[in-house]
């Protein structure tokens, strides 16, 4: 009888994740009923939002329960099936498919994917999957942008900003980064086509933006918050969007989340503020695959996967994001493609 | 020759405004040149964004300049025209009349107001002026309010505030007022139709906004700012929208204004941030003044205007849009009506 090998969630963290947080469990898998689907975990996308989800802060699905498996976004392949929709071997992406090696998945949960080819199946968790749609709903939707408008990415080099600053490019934005070292920096100015990159480990972050952004800055694509987001929100300029789309700074600290110092330049500069959250598109995902796919091919977008082998590792790798020591769309390989 | 009485900003006020920010200067009026007007001022509006005006904070227009004549709508009778446009006797309201009791005015920064029948002329300076369309505009182009929706407006039972909720009520949305008082809280329910209201002076906000928002807040009118501010915004729903009208609670302080305390709530619940000034919508004022003016002869819109004699109690009066102490839309009566 096959084992499934899951983290469970124990403690609610009380800063960065800490190994005492998850249990490792391994568990008889239970017997597939009509309509289920046995899904063996291929990849598993690590993102920031799972922080939130193991606190008990306002958020916007339930937070995980203490004793459950930790929640996360898979693909995988299918072993066994009680569907008529569904075969063994086909690919598919689990509604939840968990910190686990398998999950069983009922067939109306589990969305099938037709892997294109030239393209890795990791693409379908990061610009062809959650993170490409939510750079593309978040710019296009949120942030409206016109041609000839600045917009400045922080996390530009994550695997959201990168695809939402190229976005912007293609959407004729002046497109400025703010990423952590001369690497990422050079990665977005050289290879992705941003108008400038700001070190925000080497540099002051105000004084680069007012050198790149002589314009002022008209759309703040924003993941982090804190100091960083206060620098952005500061140069917004009259009629000026702030995307909120993550706020990454504060997601180790419970209470409430700071926002900017002065919330009077929201009225003065009759600036928009608008959170959104990628989950309210799910149901308009084939227009934004549909652009996203076009531009992959025509080479206009490019992305970077940063893949962890092994399950085990899902906890470690997690603080990555905080740290900013990963490159790319951070993965957990949980086994082998077939 | 006529004397010109006007008021000139001598200090920015530090907090509250004294009576030594401001000077009372009488002076020779100029000689008009083609295509000027002289206006005897009948009407000033008394505004909480004056006292922005008067100091040197981040706004939406230059501030006053210390030694110029304090900024102020007005509204006039035109008593000596060197204008083809323009004939003695004209109800005029100059782009900036000005805290004086005659302002030159160019002509074409001049507008001819045809008073309706039955309509007094402070109307136009309140709810079929800038005050109306602040509201109008407000609530419908930033709030988007939709019918069964809840709306809660702070400073409800003011100029703005007042209208707003009215255009609420038309709309088909649940209406609660935040107001200072019994008897302004009666006059919501009892004479606008509001669907409740709390008295902010009596009551614990938080609390009595549960008890009449059963479903939670969909849209908060906020002219406050500060704790009114962040009772309502703590109890937005998802998607809800906060129509950043004014922040009076901080207009005499210097320095930066705070927002709600929980910034992360904008992106959890997907909450739309929108700050706006009414000149921005000048342009469309007449497609407000229609319906208003309609609303009001259906008798489905209601007013007050609350008028203090005499341009020497400005300073002072300006005061009561920060104590609530006034009634209705505050106006100075310059001088009598023709």
């Amino acid at each position: 009888m096959t084992k499934n090998g899951k983290w469970v969630l124990r403690h609610r963290p009380q800063a960065a994740l800490v190994e005492t947080d998850l249990d490792w469990v391994q568990e008889a898998l239970p017997e597939l009923r009509d309509g289920e689907l046995l899904v063996r975990n291929i990849y598993l996308s690590l993102d920031p939002t799972n922080r939130i989800w193991m606190s008990d802060r306002e958020q916007y699905l339930p937070p995980v329960q203490i004793g459950d498996t930790m929640r996360g976004t898979t693909i995988g392949v299918v072993e066994q099936s009680r569907s008529d929709r569904f075969a063994p071997g086909d690919i598919v992406m689990p509604a939840m498919g968990g910190w686990q090696d398998y999950t069983v998945s009922p067939e109306r949960m589990t969305r099938k994917l037709n892997v294109a080819p030239g393209i890795p199946l990791t693409a379908y968790l990061s610009v062809l999957g959650p993170t490409g749609l939510t750079a593309y709903f978040g710019l296009l939707d949120i942030g409206q942008p016109k041609e000839g408008e600045t917009l400045v990415l922080s996390a530009a080099a994550g695997a959201v900003g990168s695809i939402a600053g190229q976005i912007g490019k293609i959407k004729g934005c002046h497109v400025v980064g703010i990423a952590g070292g001369a690497a990422k920096c050079d990665w977005l100015t050289e290879e992705l086509g941003f108008d400038g990159a700001v070190d925000y480990k080497a540099q002051e972050v105000g004084a680069a933006l007012d050198r790149l952004c002589p314009t002022g800055i008209d759309i703040d694509f924003e993941n982090v918050g804190g100091a960083i987001m206060e620098a952005v929100f500061s140069r917004l300029n009259r009629n000026g969007r702030m995307i909120l789309c993550g706020l990454i700074s504060a997601y180790n600290d419970e209470g409430p989340v700071p926002g900017p110092a002065d919330f009077g330049r929201i009225l003065m500069q009759r600036l928009t503020v608008r959170g959104f959250i990628v989950i309210d598109y799910l149901a308009r995902a084939g227009e934004a695959f549909a652009d996203l796919g076009r531009w992959i091919a025509e080479g206009r977008i490019k992305w970077k996967d940063h893949v962890v082998p092994g399950l085990e590792k899902a906890p470690d790798s997690l603080q990555l994001l905080f740290t900013g020591q990963h490159d790319g769309k951070l993965l957990i390989r949980v086994s082998d493609e077939p």
